[in-house]
């Protein structure tokens, strides 16, 4: 299976399946047909049959597909049979919130360290992580092969921030700073702008 | 103009033109050219053009946009020139960094109530909302005509809370819980799957 070739389209639906099928392996269900599959997540057991088809093996006539098998696979298409090491820059209460969900360690995503300016704040425990100073950001990324930045700091501090996340060769960073940062192409950033999302929502309650 | 027959493609960019042309008004700029905006927003022009073509009026060969008028519109078509009463339901992080976000509230979402389960967080004070006991949300719901439930709890209870809402006549749900939410039509869901956005970060981090 050649995983280059599937659609962005396709992509971004992975994660919902991926939920969908974990729910059904922690029910300990081993198979589930497209049509039962279609019943549960609410789309055509045609979409269904085509997203899965990329993922070929799996899914059989009259069979169905083996829950298991495609959750592995499809953890390994988005990356999550690795794991990463994340530092949290801003120590807020969204930086607290997303250091303290479970979830995320339980799928690789390692929060090493937590960084704020607010000496208020540094010193705070959360998890099994102590709140670092501002000016330990640079060595500390550098000296822990750290993957992923997350920014949940206000945007104009964001910006700057950016820069000296790129200095430190910094592979991707999960924004929610609600700005575009500048980054070179080959550091990813995937934002989170709550504030857009709440837009949507005024925009389709404006329609009703 | 006709807003219903902007395009679903084009209301998904507005909140973004919407900041770039709030920034813009901050700085008490009054005029932008297509190509000066797509410099900013690294969009190309005639892909501005195109969108803000919708918005009849305000862009002249020229003269370029005024910022101001364009800026007004846009947020009429988004719905943010009505004010709407909102309520959080989980007083934990995230519930509190949502509450505490004060660009909400200059926006028109003016957060009434915020409602917790866990006795430790009832009657804690986030700015001027005491947090109140679950068991009090039907009637504060129906008794202050709130439109919009923000959900930041698990989603075992987000399930049967957002049943709740729905009796309750509720128009809207602002959903951070893991979970679809099964409504019906006429309630609008906004999904905000942080898990989902870390995954497509991790995808591409992947393919790097």
């Amino acid at each position: 299976m050649d995983s280059i070739n599937i659609s962005q389209a396709v992509i971004k639906r992975l994660p919902r399946y991926y939920r969908y099928l974990g729910e059904l392996k922690d029910e300990g269900i081993e198979r589930i047909s497209s049509r039962e599959l279609s019943e549960l997540m609410h789309v055509t057991a045609s979409q269904i049959r085509a997203d899965l088809n990329h993922f070929g093996g799996f899914g059989q006539q009259g069979y169905g597909y083996k829950v298991r098998n495609l959750y592995d696979e499809i953890a390994k298409i988005l990356g999550l049979d690795k794991s990463h090491k994340l530092v949290v820059i801003g120590a807020g209460h969204l930086g607290q919130a997303l250091s303290n969900y479970v979830n995320f360690e339980r799928r690789g995503f390692h929060i090493l360290g937590i960084f704020d300016r607010d000496p208020k704040l540094v010193g705070k425990k959360i998890r099994d992580v102590y709140v670092a100073p501002m000016e330990e950001l640079e060595d500390f990324i550098r000296c822990n092969d750290i993957d992923i930045a997350v920014l949940t700091i206000p945007k104009t501090s964001a910006v700057e921030v950016a820069k000296t996340l790129v200095d430190c060769n910094i592979r991707a960073i999960w924004n929610f700073a609600h700005v575009d940062l500048a980054v070179p192409d080959d550091v990813i950033v995937e934002n989170v702008h709550l504030s857009e999302s709440l837009m949507t929502l005024s925009y389709n309650l404006s329609r009703m």
